[in-house]
């Protein structure tokens, strides 16, 4: 990733190693933003204030000027937006904002963006789109609104990061503006959602917005307004106060509890060796000579709670929470860190009653208590975050795993579903102790497959699945909440395969070698587009349209190259084009 | 694009010339396909035979072996389902069949991929895509069927063809199978609509998807039928009849009209120079210094055909139809050869009321005659053309132009709308007698503006541009068959700007100059997203989500590096993969 490490060829291919990157963060050690909650007690408004640290960057290479952000930068932001929907059930409003003076944020750094490798670019601009979807995400679910209080230049990255708030103040002080200027200076495309949220949240007019995106200096004032850039221009000497007021509206009509308490998310615990990363109830094993991930996810151990009372006592321990925290985090560590891990093996394990007795909570109260609709609403988001991830997705089911309600919508959500009819193999069995051994491999259906945790193109799992087969869901309405075995799986569409104990292993082997042989890049597009099957939404098109378009921009020689726009930006030297339009 | 003349660099990337592309065809010198429709009048049904020249390629450096297809293959293909529509009313069903043994059609061919430079590539995805959607609006639109007779192996190209019929018919041989082995083989994805069609219109379930794209000797039997990749498997000794009595179905089921008498399509008159075309309604005007493109359409001159009759003998010479044709050639033209005219300027000349006047003749009979309905549908394929085509859009409304109804959908097309508010400077108006000088520029909307040419994504030109601002289309509606001048246009948000005459030439001049000096890639990721607003289609999914990841994989060195899928396929050496995943 560092210039002082990597190589970067005639093609502005990059072949450095990447530093492994962490994703743990903290309020208490944030570099770069504050999360001020100390008035939300009584109104209702957190403070979120960027204040980006020059010196530090996550990797050497780069100073963040003008409050540009990086990676470590959006681990902090995301980690604040989890934090404020788990600790901070008091805060309706999040009022985003700048510590620095005239400068709201210069978004991605520049110099960052230069020496990146093409995998680390698109890694970083998943990651940072998937974090300003929470934040409507957790307008949408959790009555916990964004505002964008604009107190300087929010140009590129930065107006994006306000595109993701719900309302947008700018500060009229005759120099603040809103830009995106990665067209005309750098040769990319504002690619953090930002021409998707103009023309399909903002419904600003195409030819406006060719206009705004090909002006570098950006706009401001009235027109900012007309043109609906911005919701509102606030003069400098009303600025607090409105911005206070408009807080105050939002955080008014919210559906957030009156008495709620937070749940603190204490440090994960992690055990990370060369060959794998285990958490408490989650575990992946490293095959890095068959360029795979085994995935074992534990199910609940022990009794579900009896009470919401008890779900609250529990907090951080709720096991659908340990578990969702402890996924999210692998997935992220996975994404960045384990690039030639091409295929991800998905296994549960244990009882097929117990994950669904504890799904029955959230389905039960994640319409009347706040916290269990924000763990509803976190895994559907991990699913999410499955569905985009560049990685085959292989889902195993075998005796004494658990793929019921919830957690089905793991195997769900894989490129494909092998499901055991038999018994383990003796070797595999030898651990007599665990649950269901010796029994056939189950599955099982629950309400919440239905609609509970919604892909990005508003379908559930299964209604993509059977997309234009509503009678086949209906039917399948009918079978949840029983036992399902390996051949009935089969002929309800719900697994791809059922080999029996005899071809298991040489058929999962078998299909793990053809998929380690094919080209990563051509699989990375079909699962992109197979795991979208009919209508796109705003967050699906982020990734469709605006995505793909921006990872061939990075890879071509007029952004990447040693003459592109990316690579000469601030050498004072102009891009020199290859004037071909593809 | 030959080897002979090109040059690939470590890359893969190639940097020689193309050669200039004709799209003239005529189906008694084609030599790929045969159209039969002898038995048309009798059955309804005719027959498009592929039977590939081997040695017909569009450029040399490539055999054509098994029936497989290059730029020029589908330039005759488009040019039958042109002449289908318009020349034959009596058909109502196209039985797409193979004219070779055991091959149906073994889809792109390789070593012309391979050997082809990006643009190139791209560019004839782009093409080989409008037709087959071309095909299925046919269905949807002209009552003119579509059935695959799927007569030998169909591979990739081969398969999306059929995938783009509304039946596909297998023939049970023991041998011939439909497969998409882009991925397994070529390391590309099978990106002529194949991904996206086989699950959001044969709905096959995306697992299964994944394990069919990945297998690449394909399925065949009764497993195709059963994951819906054909509709029918019928055996040989059965199979004329079948696919006979099929079409025969399909014929029965069709609006087409009893006794129409089709139109021929003469050979477009056309003076090429090395500075434009010009053709008899549409002059296109080269300035290389710029890197732009001046096209004129010019109005309907002199009367407006005052009846049905009338507009069925003139035919091909009917105004409407004539200008399409002349646009859609210019734009095919445009788009292979001039890749580094990157801006289009585009304008209209005539009189306002005469261009209104001759598109109500469509809006008056498309519903009831079928050669209107055919120019209706013809003129919306080709603004779909301008919607994907990957150049700067810039119309120019000018004292004298004819922007009305129809002829105004090519301003909505455009990126960004000017519009003269005064009349033209001196030495611009040097024609006294043209239409209108002297005169204001003007604008008409009409009904025709609301829907009677949709985008690919289902919206008006007018339902994109002010997407989520339903009262202001309403309020539009009524505003139709009324000149509307430059202040007022702007006003009602259908001009991006209206600089006056003293300001109107320098504006143009450095609007144009910028234009000029951003990004030829960043310009075309940029266009295409904003130009798609809100909802998504199976069509506009394959131009957004299937062809933006193609392209990105097309410049990946896995695919078309030195080492890469693309250029090792044949060598008998397995590609060399980057095995990271991005």
């Amino acid at each position: 990733m560092t210039e002082e490490t990597g190589t970067i060829d005639a093609a502005g291919t990059e072949h450095e190693e990447t530093p492994a990157v962490s994703f743990d963060a903290d309020p208490a050690t944030y570099r770069h933003w504050t999360l001020d909650t100390s008035g939300a007690a009584e109104t209702g408004v957190a403070y979120l204030r960027l204040d980006i640290d020059e010196a530090g960057g996550i990797v050497p290479g780069y100073e963040l000027k003008m409050n540009s952000y990086d990676l470590g930068v959006d681990i902090e932001l995301y980690d604040a937006t989890q934090r404020l929907r788990f600790s901070h059930p008091e805060v309706r409003t999040v009022v985003v904002t700048s510590g620095k003076d005239k400068n709201f944020c210069a978004g991605a750094n520049i110099r960052m963006l230069a020496q990146s490798s093409h995998p680390w670019k698109v890694n970083f601009c998943k990651f940072t789109n998937e974090t300003r979807n929470g934040m409507e995400d957790a307008t949408a679910n959790s009555g916990q609104t964004y505002i964008a209080a604009v107190n300087g230049t929010a140009a590129g990255g930065g107006y994006e990061l306000a595109l993701a708030c719900e309302q947008i103040l700018l500060i009229d002080d005759n120099s603040s503006a809103v830009s995106l200027p990665e067209v005309p200076l750098l040769g990319v495309l504002p690619g953090t959602g930002g021409l998707t949220r103009v023309i399909d949240k903002r419904r600003v007019r195409k030819d406006r917005a060719d206009v705004f995106a090909t002006t570098s200096e950006g706009m401001r004032g009235k027109r900012a307004v007309e043109w609906r850039l911005v919701d509102e221009v606030v003069p400098k000497r009303a600025w607090d106060e409105t911005v206070a007021s408009r807080a105050a509206s939002a955080a008014a009509a919210s559906s957030r509890p009156a008495d709620g308490t937070g749940i603190e998310l204490p440090p994960l615990q992690r055990e990370e060796t060369a060959d794998g990363i285990t958490y408490q109830h989650v575990k992946a094993t490293f095959d890095r000579d068959r360029g795979l991930v085994e995935i074992t996810v534990l199910g609940p151990e022990g009794g579900v709670p009896e009470s919401l009372e008890r779900v609250h006592e529990l907090g951080a321990a709720f096991w659908p929470l340990a578990m969702t925290r402890e996924l999210d985090d692998l997935i992220l560590r996975l994404r960045a860190n384990e690039l030639e891990l091409g295929t991800w093996l998905i296994r549960t394990r244990g009882d097929v009653e117990d994950a669904l007795a504890m799904e029955r909570v959230i389905e039960r109260h994640s319409r009347d208590d706040w916290l269990v609709n924000e763990v509803r609403h976190y895994f559907k988001r991990v699913l999410k975050r499955l569905d985009v991830t560049s990685r085959s997705l292989i889902a195993l089911i075998e005796p004494g795993s658990c793929f019921a309600g919830a957690l089905l919508e793991l195997a769900l959500a894989c490129d494909r579903q092998y499901m055991l009819d038999g018994t383990l193999a003796d070797d595999a069995a030898d651990d007599p102790s665990g649950p269901g051994q010796g029994d056939e491999a189950q599955i099982m259906l629950s309400a919440s497959n239905f609609g509970t945790f919604p892909m990005s193109n508003g379908l559930s799992r299964l209604g993509s699945r059977f997309f234009g087969d509503d009678d086949h869901v209906a039917k399948l309405r009918q079978e949840t909440d029983r036992r399902v075995e390996a051949r009935e799986a089969l002929e309800m569409g719900l697994v791809t395969d059922a080999p029996d104990d005899i071809d298991w292993e040489d058929e999962i082997r078998i299909m793990l070698e053809e998929r380690a042989s094919l080209s990563p890049d051509a699989l990375t597009g079909m699962e992109a587009n197979h795991r979208f099957v009919g209508p796109e939404t705003m967050e699906s098109r982020i990734f469709s349209r605006l995505t793909a378009w921006q990872n061939w921009i990075f890879v071509r020689p007029n952004a990447s190259g040693p003459d592109g726009a990316l690579r000469r930006y601030g050498t004072g030297r102009k891009a020199d084009f290859d004037r071909r339009r593809v």
